[in-house]
């Protein structure tokens, strides 16, 4: 299957997490009007993305929620799952440990690294912690293609390039430095203080 | 002045990081082919950003890239600045207070709010911390007007229904719960899991 528009995929992974939501409360069927109420969006456009996802499980109640996760893990998630390494385990890379463990079957963090001493050879919260010299090791040991970085800013740009080098298809950069990459791996940046800005300028008189 | 568009405030915050980058390592002209190769842009987009704020500094060595910084503060910052509480002292919360502390002389923390007795009347980082009962004194008292909420999920509605009961203009919401403001406050959602999935999803095979 052709690769979908990367703002398709965002929307996908907000469904799917809303959906979970909605099967824990124990709310079985849903309407393309209700989920695009809880996100923002118009019913027009969920009803757009469900067909590009070719899922067709609508019954009089709405869609089965049930069903719809499933047909969206199968465009999300590969077959065999993907293993994560986190860069950097200060307090975003502890933040993000503890939102994502466990919340993704098919997403397997599998190695941390820091340069503290104090963490370094320990088990934080279930995931083995690493001196950042075993990268190359411990990447193709754990299959490990993506990579999260978390790392001070002076840091990120040679961890970027040792990710890359150990053979990394993925990177997720949290640093402020915007990185360059080459073509075969896929970069996504995230930068909170232009988040922050954003709502400054908008919420100012 | 009419407001711009949110993508290009996120461009010329991008920048504006960028340029105090290069200011504090000594270079202080810039070409726009230079700064848009920084950020993945194209030359054309930079100019057109720069021809938007109305800036022209062009000289034969580039743009002065001091002037530029001033003229990006001029847009973005309000002049009498902004006063933010951080509302949940987590991991993320504390990564946030870490990034942002000093870095915008224009946005100031004022205040953070946890539920945790261990941080409750405390000063974290030189900011105070208060139970969130005390939202709405502590609002008004010093006349905050951006939220950042870094909650437990199960907190978020609540939370984000006591900001705006207090007279808070702007919510950054980093929890995974969607949520929904009034117009006339400004809403921005980043979920980390998004991004992480995204990155799954183009790395996988």
């Amino acid at each position: 299957m052709q690769k979908l528009p990367g703002k398709t995929v965002e929307r996908l992974s907000e469904y799917r997490r809303t959906l979970i939501n909605c099967l824990s409360e124990g709310k079985s069927f849903i309407y393309s009007h209700e989920l695009a109420h809880m996100h923002h969006k118009t019913a027009v456009q969920v009803r757009r993305d469900i067909m590009l996802m070719g899922f067709s499980g609508l019954q009089r109640k709405g869609y089965d929620v049930k069903e719809m996760i499933d047909a969206i893990s199968e465009i999300l998630d590969s077959p065999e799952g993907q293993n994560v390494a986190i860069i950097g385990i200060g307090h975003l890379g502890t933040a993000i440990l503890h939102y994502f463990k466990g919340k993704r079957a098919k997403l397997n963090i599998q190695a941390l690294f820091d340069t503290d001493p104090q963490k370094i050879d320990r088990i934080i919260d279930g995931i083995p912690c690493y001196h950042p010299e075993k990268l190359d090791d411990i990447v193709h040991k754990y299959r490990i293609n993506i990579g999260i970085l978390t790392v001070p800013p002076e840091k990120a740009k040679e961890l970027k390039d040792q990710l890359i080098q150990a053979g990394i298809r993925g990177i997720l950069n949290f640093t402020t430095v915007p990185l360059k990459v080459p073509d075969h791996v896929y970069l996504e940046e995230y930068d909170m203080i232009t988040s922050i800005e954003k709502v400054a300028y908008f919420s100012g008189k």
